[in-house]
């Protein structure tokens, strides 16, 4: 059975959807990223970038066991095992291949730290505030006028690119965000958020995240020397 | 010929480089950043993200001209076009996507709010400084743990994620980070920057770059919610 080392959050979320969308059974190990169990050496022997999800398939591509950290891969990987999320004729590949590097490289960083500067930081800077709310709105408007012309992110199909965005779209809240401004992002959002397989993996340790961030999970996340340095 | 919008970022670098080094021609077509030529509506067709580098092949996987934007997308496709620089086994693959994906959400984004924070924004703000200049350090730190056991990144070859790495390190002395504190990630850096192909892949573009940012340059890339509404 496939191991998840994750936790409830958007990265986390992306991969519990998956498994759930492809009806894998999986076996999931919670990494509590607030008590720095991220930084243990059993745990960066599979992910050396001390950060969630990975997962450890037993049976990988040629039998033997395989271990993937980083989101867009695990999603790429489980997508190509399964044979689903991930169009079969080349030219649909790249194109979800693009929009899931969008959310790699923009979506999931950015609005990352616009939670951080508006929720998280222990001092409340404006510049950083705006910087990272403008991002936010300005990718929130990408994302609006692509699924103004298109039923998915990535084209016709329900995709890995969807599946990647989604989770990080829930907290439009604290990203200074208000999501009836962006109507055709909000219809996709809301269909995607009444598939049960979406539903069952948001569930995923939700019971197990602690609603609010203490002293000890903000030292380790944001600022603890003595964890960060490898 | 693949046509190439770019400028000389470390972001339009991956592509120089990846097209130099498996030898493909191509033409370029500079998109001037500081000027805000990425919000034209002939650019956002290809790149609707308004971000450079995006590519133009007009032989596309079947034949037909495919358009593409994000650099990992565009390094796996030129790979696959090509044969190169990503392993033909499907385990060596998900090795050399992990790390591509390291670098498209931790490398290139968290490097690039240190560039902003250390050096182009208006004001010096302690708590961003230090966060990004910390962040920067454990991502360093990861890299050169990593190349103490591996001579590329993602395994024995050369690969993508190499190509996707080595550009964000060169402008070290902006992340507040010293090269020689990681000697595994010093020698891979010295001996990637002796390529003769990454060399040409960093000329490119070169001098069309300015080399300080300009008032202009700010607002349009930090400010403008003039361009930043989609
Ligand atoms: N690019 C990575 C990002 C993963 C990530 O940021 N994970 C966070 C939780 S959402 C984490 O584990 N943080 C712990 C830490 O940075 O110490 C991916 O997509 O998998
Ligand atoms: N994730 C994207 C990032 C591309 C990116 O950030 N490009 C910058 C230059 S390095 C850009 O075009 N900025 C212009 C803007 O944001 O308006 C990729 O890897 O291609």
């Amino acid at each position: 059975m496939i191991e998840v080392y994750s936790w409830a959050t958007p990265n986390g979320h992306k991969v519990h959807i998956m498994l759930e969308e492809c009806g894998l059974p999986y076996r999931v190990i919670p990494v509590d990223i607030g008590s720095g169990a991220q930084f243990s050496s059993d745990f960066l022997a599979i992910s050396p970038n001390n950060k969630i999800p990975a997962i450890v398939d037993p049976i990988g591509p040629d039998g033997q066991p395989i271990s993937l950290f980083e989101s867009g891969a695990i999603l790429l990987y489980l997508a190509g095992k399964r044979g689903q999320f991930l169009p079969a004729d080349t030219r649909g590949r790249y194109e979800v291949l693009q929009w899931l590097m969008f959310q790699m490289g923009g979506v999931g960083p950015m609005l990352g730290q616009a939670h951080h500067f508006r929720i998280y930081a222990p001092e409340k800077i404006p510049y950083a505030i705006e910087r990272y709310s403008n991002e936010a709105r300005r990718l929130y408007g990408v994302i609006n006028k692509r699924l103004g012309q298109s039923t998915y992110i990535a084209g016709k199909q329900y995709s890995i690119a969807d599946i990647a965005i989604f989770p990080w779209l829930r907290s439009w809240k604290n990203q200074g965000v208000e999501l009836k401004d962006y109507p055709h992002l909000k219809g996709w959002f809301d269909e995607i958020a009444s598939r049960p397989a979406v539903q069952r993996g948001l569930d995923v340790l939700s019971a197990e995240r602690k609603p609010l961030m203490d002293e000890k999970a903000r030292e380790v996340l944001f600022g603890a020397t003595q964890y960060k340095r490898h």
